[in-house]
C-alpha cells in the first residue's frame, strides 16, 4: 500500500484526488490537509463523502509531523505555496506530486516573469519531472518530484505532440483557443465565479498573458526540438467540468486528413487514456474520466489542420493525471484506479 | 406606419423579430405566418405573449393574399425556402428582408456548393444587398431585397472590418474561433439540441465546412479589396443566447494595442450599436440588445492581434439587425425600437 | 421629473432598479451609491451599462448631502442597514422605498425574532406601507415610507389572495413550496453560490425558518381576517432569475376548477401585471418583466387546490415592484417604465 | 456470470444501465437492443463508450432468438411496450426486470385509467414484484418479474416509509412536491425538452394527474396498511440529473425532530444506499450513485414535518435500482457494481 497525504484536499482538484485515491486499491490516505478547513471533517465540507470518508482535515502545521508516515505527498495549492513543504518532504525521502504550478517551468526567470514571484527552490527545478506521462513516462518512473501539468497544457500538448514530432508544420502558426468549465477557477469565494455571473455568458480571459502559455511553449518546444512561441487563449464556459482545446496549425505541405489521423492513431497507439476520434470530440464524452479525446480536421481551403482535444479538467487536467503519475512512479498498472467509464448525461 | 408581415414567426429568430416589431412605434404587424403552427394563436406557441399579442399565425398559402396589404416582408425560414415568396413580394412592390441564407452569397455557384442546392432566383442576387449596416448602409437605403447577415458572420465581419481596411495584416492568417448559445440551432425537435445533450458539454461543429464561411469570406474580401480565405470554427455552448468570436490575425508589422484601439474607436465612431471596449467583451454585456461589443489585444510575443466580438445571436445576429435594416430602409432613426439596455444577470 | 437616489445600486436588485429607472420617462437619477464600490464608475462594475450610464457610485457618507436634491430614495441594502438613512430621508421630506426587509413586518418583536436584530425605528413601522400594489394600492398612494415586499412573499401572497378573500379553504392547510434562481442570493462573494456549487443541483434551504415566512403570514392573515400560520419552503434552482411558488390548500368544500379560475380572473381583472393562465405558469414567460402569472388546478381526488405563481424575482420580486410603487406614489400611470414584453429564450 | 440482455439500451435509463452492467463483475452483456438505433454500434450513439463497449444494437425482432442465451432481461421501454416480450421471456424461464411502468400497478383498472391503455398481461400482475428493495427485499429474492419503480416514486416512498410505519401522522395531509432534472423526460426529439426551452426556467407539469401518483399511493398504502390518497406535483429543473422530493405531512401529535431523526436512522439502519442526514439533502451529493439521501425538519409552528429526499433519477431512480434488484435476485452482494462515490462538482 502506498501511504499518501494530500495538502489542499478541499479545493476542487484536491477533492477529486481524494475521490480517486479513496477508491484506489493500492493507496492508503494517511492525512488530508486544508488551509481553509483545518480541523473540519472532510465530509462536512463535501457532504457527498458522508459514510465513505471520515477523515478530519489536519492543519498545515501538523503536516510536518506526519510526513514520516507517508510515501507520497500530493500538493494541490495555489502557486507559491508549495516550496517549503516540498523541500521538507523530499528531504525525508517522501516523493511529491505537485498539482500546482511551482515546479512546471524549468526556467526560474520564466516562473518569475509569468507568476510575479521569485522561485525559492531553484535547485529542485532540474530534478523535477513534468508529469505528462504520454511524453515523459520514463522520467516519471524515476522522479522524486513530479510537477503535475496544468489543465490547459495537458489538453494542448497532447493535441499538438504528434504533429510536432512529425515536423511538417509552420510552428509560428500555432494557435490554441481553449474553453473551460468554471471548476477550473477553483473553490474560493469570488464574485466573477458566482453562478449568476457565469451562467448564460461566455468570455475570454488572460488573452495574451495566461500563465499556462509558457508551460505549453516549454513542452511543445521540447517535443519539436526548437523553440516555439504560440498563442493561447482561454475562455470561461457555463458548465462545471471539461476543457476543449481547438488548435490551429498551418501545414507546410499538403497532408490528407486520413494520413494525419493514422499519424495520431500511431503516435498514441499504446496509450490507454488517449482516444483518436473519427468524429469531433465533445467534453461530455470524457466527463469523469482520465481520458483525452482527440479529433482533427484538415481544411484544404486554408492549408490548415484543426486539432481538437477534450479532457475533464479535474481528471486528466489535474487529479486523474496525478494518480496516473503515481501509478507510474510506484510501478503499478498505469490505469489502476482510473478505469472509469464516462458518465452521461 | 410600416405595414409588415413575418414568415417563420414562431422560430427563435422569428419570435425575437415579433418581439421587436410589436414594440416598435412605426410598424404595424399585418400578419404572422408559421409552417409548423398555422392557425394557432401566436401566444399559444409562445405563451409569454399572452395579453400582448393576439395574432393567429396564418398558413403559408394565405400569405399571397396578404402581400398587397404590406410594405415589408420579413422571412425567417431555413435556406431554400425563400425563393418563391420573395419573387412574388418583390413583384408586388413589397420590400423584403430575408433573415435566411438564400440571398447572402452573391455567387450562385458558391451557394450551390455550400448549401447543396441550386439557386432558383439568380437574377435577384445582384440587386440584393447584404444587410450589415455598418458596412453597407448606403446600399441598404435603396434596396428592395435585403439579405440579413448570419449570426456568426455579423460578429466576425464587425470584428475584422477596421483592421482589414487598415490593411497591415497578413490576410492568410485569419482564424475565427466562434462560440454560440444553443438558440442558434433553431426551435425544432432534435436530439442533439436536447437539454441533457447540450448541458455540461462543449463541442465544435462544422469544422472546415460551416456554411457561414463563404459569407464571411465574401464580405471580408470586399472590405479588404482582395480575395480572403480564412478559417472559421463554430462551437456550441450550454447557454441560450450569445455569440463570442475570437479572431486571430498576424500583423504585418508591429502595432501597439493603443493604436489599434484608436483605429477601432475611430472606424466605428458614428455607430450606435458598436462599443469598442478597453476590457474584453462578455456576451452577457450585450444580451437582449442589438449591440456588438469589440475588444482587442495585441500579443507582442507572437506578433498577432486577437480581436473579440460579442453579440446576442438573436438580436444583432438576426432580428435586431433586421429591424436596424428596416429602419434604414424606411428612413427612420436607425435605433428606433432598438434602444435596449442589456439585462443581467 | 421625479428625482431619485439609489442606495445599494450595484447589487442584483439595485442594478435592476437602475436599469428600470434609467429608461423611465419620468425619473431622473440624481445619485447611485454603493457600499462595496464607492467612487467606482457604475459601468465599471456592470459593464453592460457602458455608453448608457456614466454615473460614479458615491459613498454612503456622501448620501446625506444629496438627500435634499431628491424626491425619492430607493434603498436596496441587506436587512438592518436601512434604519438611519430612512429616518434622515423622511425627516427631510424625501419619500423612501426600501427594497430590504427592515420595514415589512409590522410587529417589531417578530422582526427581532426572525432577523435576530432589534428594530431601531419602531415608530416608523405603523406609518410604513407594505408595497404590494395589488393589495395595498390605496395606502401606497399616500405613503411616505414603502416597504417593498420580498420576492417569495410577492409570489406567494399574489397566489393566495383571491382564494383567501373567498374564504372557503382550510387555512391551516396552506403550504408554499417555492423555487428561486440564484440571483435571489445576492451579488456577494460566497462559496455556496459559486457556479460549480449551484449548477447541476437543487436544494431546499431555511426549511421551517426562512425570514420570508412571517411576512407571508402577516399579509395573508390581513387578507383573510384571521391569523394564518403556514409552511413555506424555498429551494435554490440552477438558473439566474425566476421564482415559481407552488401552493397547496385544502378546500373546505368542492369547487370546480372553472369556478376558481373565474374567481381569480375576477379578483385581478383590473390588474395590469397579473395574468391568470389556463395552462400552468413557467418562469420564462415572465422573465424580464413585472408580470406575475398565476395558474391553478383543482385536484378532486385530494380535495385540494394547487395554485402556481411565477415571477421574475428581480422584477416583480424586487425592482419592478419598487418602480410600480413609485408610479403609484407619484401619481404616474402604474405601468410606466414597466411595459416590458418577456424575452425568451 | 449472469447473462443479460437489455431492451431500450440507448435511452437515458437504458444507457445508464449499460454503464453499470458493463462494469459489473458478475454480469455478461449478451445483447443490447434499440428500437431507434437497431444495427448501429452502441458507441456510435453514445460515443463516450468508444473503446469500452463494441456491441451493435440488435433489432427488436432478433431479441426472441437471443432469449434462450440469457438469464435476465432488462426492459427500458415506454409504457405499453413490454407486454409481449415479457411473456415470452418468462415462458423461457428468463427473469425480467422492467424499468418501465407496465407492471408496477397491481390493479389493472388503475393502469387503464392512468395510462389510457388496456393491460394485456393481467395474469402477470400478481406475480410481479415492485422492485423497491428497502421495502420488498424478500419478495424480490424470489421474483420472476420485477417492476422497477419509477424515479419519483422511489424518492417519495423512501422519504415517507418510516413515518408511515410509525403511524402518528394525518395520512390525508401528505403532499409531495418533487423536482427533477431533464434527463427524466427521456432521450427523444421534442421541442419542450430542447436546451433553449428548459434552460433558465422552471415549471410544474402533470399537476394532479401525473402517472407516478397511483404508484406512490399503492406503495404508501401498503406500508401504512390503509388506503392513502395524496398530492404529487413534479417540476422540471434546468439540470441533467437528480430528483429532490419535498414531502409535507401533518403530525397527529408533537414529535421532536431528534426523535424522528432517530426513527429514520433506525428504520434504514441496515440499508446500504440510504443516508439519513442531519443537514438538508442536495441532489449533487448523490449524483452518479445509487444513494438516497433523506433529511427532515419538524416545523413546530405548523405541526408539520417536512421530509426531503434526494436521488439520482437515472441511478436509484432507474438503472441503479435495477442492478440492485438484480443483485438481490441472483444472490449477489446487494452493493455489487454500485459502490459508487458521488462525483462533484
Amino acid at each position: 500500500m502506498i501511504r499518501v497525504g494530500i495538502i489542499g484536499a478541499t479545493g476542487y482538484a484536491g477533492q477529486q484526488l481524494v475521490w480517486l485515491l479513496h477508491q484506489h486499491k493500492s493507496t492508503e490516505i494517511i492525512f488530508l490537509s486544508s488551509y481553509s478547513y483545518a480541523d473540519h471533517s472532510f465530509s462536512d465540507i463535501h457532504p457527498q463523502y458522508d459514510r465513505f470518508l471520515e477523515n478530519v482535515c489536519i492543519n498545515i502545521q501538523s503536516i510536518e509531523n506526519k510526513l514520516h508516515e507517508i510515501d507520497l505527498l500530493f500538493i494541490a495549492l495555489p502557486h507559491g505555496k508549495s516550496f517549503e513543504i516540498t523541500k521538507k518532504a523530499l528531504n525525508l525521502g517522501v516523493k511529491v506530486i505537485d498539482l500546482g504550478a511551482d515546479f512546471r517551468l524549468k526556467n526560474p526567470l520564466s516562473y518569475e516573469k509569468w507568476y510575479g514571484l521569485q522561485h525559492s527552490c531553484i535547485n529542485l527545478l532540474s530534478a523535477s519531472v513534468y508529469g505528462l506521462p504520454e511524453i515523459h513516462r520514463k522520467a516519471i518512473k524515476k522522479a522524486q518530484l513530479i510537477a503535475n501539468p496544468g489543465c490547459y497544457p495537458t489538453a494542448s500538448i497532447l493535441a499538438l505532440a504528434p504533429i510536432l514530432k512529425h515536423g511538417l508544420i509552420d510552428t509560428k502558426s500555432i494557435i490554441i483557443d481553449a474553453k473551460s468549465g468554471v471548476s477550473g477557477a477553483g473553490r474560493k469565494a469570488s464574485i466573477p465565479t458566482l453562478f449568476a455571473e457565469c451562467n448564460e455568458s461566455i468570455k475570454a480571459y488572460g488573452v495574451g498573458g495566461h500563465r499556462h502559455t509558457p508551460e505549453i511553449e516549454q513542452e511543445t518546444s521540447n517535443i519539436y526540438g526548437k523553440e516555439i512561441t504560440l498563442s493561447f487563449t482561454p475562455h470561461l464556459i457555463p458548465m462545471n467540468r471539461g476543457i476543449l482545446a481547438t488548435c490551429y496549425i498551418n501545414l507546410k505541405e499538403k497532408q490528407s486528413q486520413e494520413d494525419l489521423y493514422i499519424l495520431y492513431k500511431d503516435f498514441y497507439k499504446d496509450e490507454c487514456f488517449i482516444r483518436i476520434r473519427k468524429n469531433l470530440p465533445e467534453t461530455k464524452w470524457v466527463k469523469g474520466t482520465n481520458l483525452c479525446d482527440i479529433g482533427l480536421c484538415v481544411d484544404e481551403r486554408t492549408g490548415r489542420v484543426i486539432i481538437l482535444s477534450a479532457i475533464d479538467n479535474l481528471m486528466k487536467g489535474a487529479a486523474g493525471q496525478a494518480v496516473q503519475n503515481m501509478n507510474i512512479l510506484f510501478g503499478l498498472k498505469e490505469t489502476e484506479g482510473l478505469e472509469l467509464l464516462p458518465m452521461n448525461p
